[in-house]
């Protein structure tokens, strides 16, 4: 088969190619730019933007461009602190389409994927920059002190396999402590991690620590209070950041404000949580050991984020300088039946942070849908399950996966390419620009089975990582997952380190998450750039990442495809290979890209 | 060519047929039927809903059905007074797809067009039931009372024609009052519309009085305060129901309110108005005349709209009696660059409806995308210029055709009817089932070209009409509309009805209004029942509309096509013809619904 003729439409995105980098304030003009290739039969580029809920269409202006490209500017004035805005193109006799996030239309079409300006910052740039590292205490890594173990632990060797069935899944221990992470945090610069991201370290009555009985205090099993002091200290020694993880949503039932509560109406703490109608308290997913909180407390709003001694406030301050938070079933947060504080509490979690400590991170999960919520007021962006590893997965899945994240089937077919790409695109589409280039991607976690297990062989872990460390937004990788640790669901996934049996380490996966990390730190276009979809068949997904200095493709395959023909052989002159085996030819034609696969390869046009 | 072959898909709904017919409460448990033909390949279903923002899936079980069609059943419990859900169709080797308000698709997508169980009451039976007559009471009808002109009026006879351009087009006076309205209720009745619904009434120095100088009063040019009662009585006699027009977003300048509150910043009607950090106030697309309102005043708010004696309740009140409102701008009302306090605005005015007049009605004015705000607990329903005018236009309108509702570009080519129902989907799926059911459905209005114009033959505006009075929502006419009246822009169609010049009645066009009015009347399904899309063509556009009691299919197509082969012989033994020309072959093969066009076809199958 002739390869495919990969398309270049007109484009714009919220990267700084086309909207500058800075954050607009309320009443600023921004200039808003497109891009429209030569022979798109583009005769006149309007910007339709959102004032009040009442669409305006201005003019745009040809502003420069070349034999290949037109550029358009027009100013769209942020009148709203979230401004909508969409592209009108003039096609002549073909009337006009509309430009959104998700693509070109030829007809009309709801607001919900114009493109956005904010005047929320987007928060810092080492955020945006990052590669996260997910650990799970426990797992991790021993220090090797001895501790006396609580009567609920069922104690596990370090080579134990694990239970990830029935009632002992929780309660099987196996020590891992952060003096054990601390140790190994050569291996998390080995791979080029540049953030630590930890799972709950307040104590609770499990190895997941997701039940906490005091917000107070590290867990004395992981080493208390002042382990967590030394191990931020040693992670910002070394270049690294350091991201807690926070559960707004509930305490567990041993937590004192619990036990307070339950001492009868009069008890402040009892407002802390939801009671039905009978009395009787309201508890996570009907987990009776998970009582849910009744965030319309004020008392409770100051305790846990309030920006004096709250519990959001007091680890990011010294000695523990926590670099922000993961917050832990966020989408529930603050909601219950009638009651909906959900981006409320969002937004003061926001704002606590952006007054004791405005370079950090906030990242919100979200298992599924987090379109309603996130718009750039509270949480800085999500966990992104449903716009990455959702789609990802069921492009790159074996036959024998199963997916195990709640709310979705446990078995699904595998989909094409052009369904993965509308997916995600389609997530990214429905929240602002500089959240969705805050999301973390993510192709495993706690919470998940391992990419291994899901993709199957280590060729098709490589594909994942290609999306997962080029596409728009930050990386996170689960710690395990950069040398190929199995695990059939969430549970199962918490698998140890294996430490000391090198010979279970995939150095092949290694190699391949140092290139691709060490790849995209070199090159800011991968961090930074906007994002142009090219390619979109069954088997091959490609996409280009510029700036204003660098132009970047890149193409994943799960088996041989096609191939497709890049047209502008007169813009491009010659490609660079960046990753993977296979080069460009590149000719008056155009940019021929092979169509080999499985795998990722990584060039820059110039 | 052969006929296509129309398609039956699972399929569910909003209506009676698939939910039921009453409004839930929050708590109630909700039987959820899906309807799955046979041979679609379906091996189970499942219900997805949403719980406090977390996905729950729930196995449905087999519940009735027949040879040629399965029905489903699970309960979803109303945890939220907005929850949303939607269907899992397990396809065996092929995956699972999803079927949400927008149809059945192969991929994970976000929740924005699930189907969705809301506690709040869709308004009354009536407005369901309605046909809406639009009058704009300047250019109806005069009943021949002699009035003292103001200044500004620059006087018109009766047969002038309209000034649409320049600074006369808001001051040509031609006269038409309340009293002349009253005097025609046997033309609205004789068309077969059941309510009436009048653009303002209340005084400003222009004939659309948008602009109003009060509240307080009726425009003693209309016949004052008298005047409307009169009418209110003897629509109400003659089984018509009659809705204001109110403006929440702005006054006119010349209101005693802006009066008051130019004086200075201590009058307390300064803080009825938006000022800007210069102290002058800021208007609604910066005209001057028109003070835009800061609806964040309690004592505005008590005045506009609360319980007691404010605008929204006293008109509905004796001996006025209006039987709700129309809001103008309702997008932009208490909307300014910061603030938002829009859909509190609507919840509240919607608050006092629900109080002083329990059966009336609450349409809000959007010209474009209605899909944010309407959840069900502000207006009842809105406007649909987004997804039903705009796509119709698109798809009927002749080449001569300019469309002028702000924000819309002035000209494009014609869609397909898959762009059209494409749109008119997507709008639909957005907002509840049972907001859609109750929008405003127009094919032209005071602010629009004349359908007549747009599609440019009567023929056309047949197929305009035959979905105007057969697609989900309550048909709205603009008067003179049935008698094919002709208009380039909204302010040329205001023109005046031709009650002395029989011969400028287009009565073809007439008798088709009659005609499908009285299908729609006599048939419960075209107004009550589900929408299910059978034919999706170039040319042609076809549904189903089902209660438990009857189906019933419409067809409508531009020009002639290649026909449409409707599977279910076994099902349908016979189609009884309710309007059109052509009669269906139903035999062991289907239903064979001929090529013809352009034109209206609603049959009956039993």
């Amino acid at each position: 088969m002739p390869p495919i003729a990969a398309r270049l439409g007109p484009h714009h995105d919220g990267s700084s190619l086309y909207v500058g980098d800075s954050t607009p304030r309320l009443g600023d003009r921004v200039p808003v730019r497109v891009r429209v290739p030569s022979g798109s039969g583009v005769d006149a580029v309007r910007i339709r933007a959102i004032r009040d809920a009442e669409p305006t269409l201005v003019q745009a202006k040809r502003d420069g461009g070349d034999d290949h490209e037109d550029w358009f500017t027009a100013d769209v004035e942020v009148h709203n602190p979230d401004t909508r805005y969409r592209i009108q193109l003039d096609r002549g006799l073909q009337g006009y389409s509309w430009l959104n996030g998700t693509g070109e239309h030829y007809r009309d079409i709801p607001d919900a994927h114009d493109f956005r300006l904010t005047t929320h910052d987007p928060g810092p740039d080492w955020a945006r920059d990052a590669v996260v590292y997910q650990v799970f205490p426990d797992r991790f890594a021993r220090s090797g002190a001895s501790r006396e173990l609580p009567g609920w632990a069922v104690p596990a060797e370090w080579d134990d396999a694990v239970i990830h069935q029935g009632s002992q899944t929780p309660l099987q221990f196996f020590g891992g402590d952060l003096d054990g992470i601390r140790n190994k945090l050569s291996h998390l610069k080995s791979v080029g991690v540049t953030a630590l991201y930890l799972t709950p370290i307040f104590p609770g009555g499990s190895n997941h620590r997701y039940n906490a009985s005091s917000f107070a205090e590290v867990d004395p099993l992981l080493g208390g209070d002042a382990a967590l002091a030394r191990l931020a200290r040693a992670c910002h020694e070394s270049g690294l950041h350091i991201v807690g993880d926070l559960t707004t949503n509930h305490s567990g039932d041993d937590h004192p404000w619990f036990e307070l509560a339950k001492q009868g109406p009069d008890a402040l703490e009892r407002s802390f949580y939801y009671m039905d109608k009978n009395g009787d308290y309201i508890s996570w997913l009907g987990v009776p050991s998970l009582p849910k909180f009744d965030l319309a407390s004020q008392e409770l709003r100051d305790r846990m984020f309030g920006t004096g001694d709250s519990v959001v406030s007091r680890w990011l301050r010294p000695p523990f300088d926590l670099d922000g938070w993961r917050i832990d079933v966020a989408n529930m947060t603050g909601r219950q039946g009638e009651y909906d504080h959900g981006r409320e509490v969002a937004r003061l979690i926001r704002r606590t942070l952006d007054e004791v400590r405005p370079d950090s991170v906030l990242i919100a999960e979200y298992t599924s849908d987090f379109t309603a919520d996130l718009d750039g007021a509270g949480w800085q962006g999500s966990m992104n399950y449903a716009g990455f590893a959702g789609p990802v997965w069921s492009w790159l899945q074996s036959a024998a996966h199963e997916k195990s994240v709640q709310g979705n089937p446990n078995r699904t077919a595998r989909r094409s390419g052009q369904s993965t790409v509308a997916t995600m695109r389609e997530f990214a589409a429905a929240v602002p620009w500089k959240v969705a280039a805050r999301h973390w991607n993510l192709a495993s976690s706690h919470d998940t089975a391992r990419i291994r297990t899901i993709a199957g062989t280590p060729e098709m872990v490589r594909v994942a990582a290609g999306l997962l460390f080029t596409y728009l937004g930050t990386p996170m990788v689960f710690a395990g997952d950069e040398i190929g640790l199995e695990g059939t669901n969430g549970e199962d996934s918490r698998r140890t380190m294996p430490w000391d049996r090198p010979e279970d380490w995939d150095q092949e996966t290694l190699a391949v998450y140092r290139d691709l990390i060490a790849v995209r730190h070199a090159h800011p276009a991968l961090r930074r750039g906007g994002l142009r979809w090219v390619v979109q068949t069954d088997d091959a997904i490609g996409y280009l990442r510029e700036t204003a200095d660098e132009r970047i493709l890149v193409v994943v395959a799960r088996s041989r495809w096609q191939g497709a023909l890049l047209p502008g052989g007169l813009v491009y002159q010659s490609a660079e290979t960046l990753y993977g085996e296979v080069s460009l030819v590149v000719d008056g034609s155009g940019v021929l890209i092979p169509g080999e696969g499985p795998g990722v390869g990584i060039w820059r046009l110039t």
